[in-house]
């Protein structure tokens, strides 16, 4: 409970400078969700590399996608990712029905142009995960009802 | 332990941002360290709202005073302050002897001179904390040996 807490804390506190410079004037507004996700990057490629220390080799794509729907999410969400889609292309769609920094927001539609915010963050998170990993990607989100979401990982093969 | 990373890593991200804007000129280096204490402070009043839902009232200023040193302190840093000390007249010493956001520094004086950067969110969320309690501080901290630590707060009489 204590650590949820103090993770939704930072993580808005995060949204809040990265916004509040922009209102300043001092960047962009277009940078803040860059900023954001580049700040996701860099605690996601920290972070998989603990959660991977004694973890066996993975055997393709698929077995890494898997194990950030399942270890890596719980990790940092307390649940696993509901749903896991592929085109066996390299698309890969992630489902979370109750996404966690989205269940504070209001489940109504008046909050629904503020969901970027707060899904970039974790959007370079997995990116920076699977680039640890050996996997280049480029990951976006889309909220069509709160505080479902889905994340869609698009694999740049190399 | 991954609750821990969490943390760590996203007080070293909010601590790089404040910088990284210092460097690029779009704000004073001085203000770095301000930006830090007020992020501090508002997740210091979030957190102490939430740690304290179910708790008795307090009885005294010496009783938040042991609040923070104990419950708080466990919650955010794994581990209780070593010592408390006062004078009695409102001056407050709490010392860490092995701070959490300093044991992944190197010992040595050679990064002394960087600490305070590790040390403001913390000054401002404890000064939050004993804000939302009631109780208004100043909050200061000095390292010598790293990585001790210890936190000075001034109650400021109303």
């Amino acid at each position: 409970m204590a650590d949820e807490a103090l993770f939704h804390f930072l993580h808005n506190e995060l949204i809040h400078y990265a916004y509040k410079s922009a209102e300043q004037g001092e960047v962009e507004n277009g940078r803040c969700i860059t900023r954001l996700e580049n700040m996701g990057f860099r605690v996601g490629q920290g972070l998989i590399e603990r959660f991977t220390k004694d973890t066996a080799r993975f055997k393709d794509e698929l077995d890494v996608m898997k194990f950030i729907c399942k270890d890596f999410w719980t990790s940092v969400f307390k649940k696993q990712i509901d749903n896991l889609r592929t085109n066996h292309q390299g698309i890969y769609v992630l489902q979370d029905n109750k996404f966690r920094l989205l269940t504070q927001m209001s489940a109504g539609k008046q909050y629904l142009e503020h969901a970027p915010r707060y899904l970039a963050f974790t959007c370079g998170m997995v990116r920076g995960g699977l680039s640890n990993l050996g996997v280049k990607s480029i990951v976006t989100a889309e909220v069509s009802v709160m505080p479902a979401c889905k994340f869609q990982v698009m694999i740049q093969k190399m």
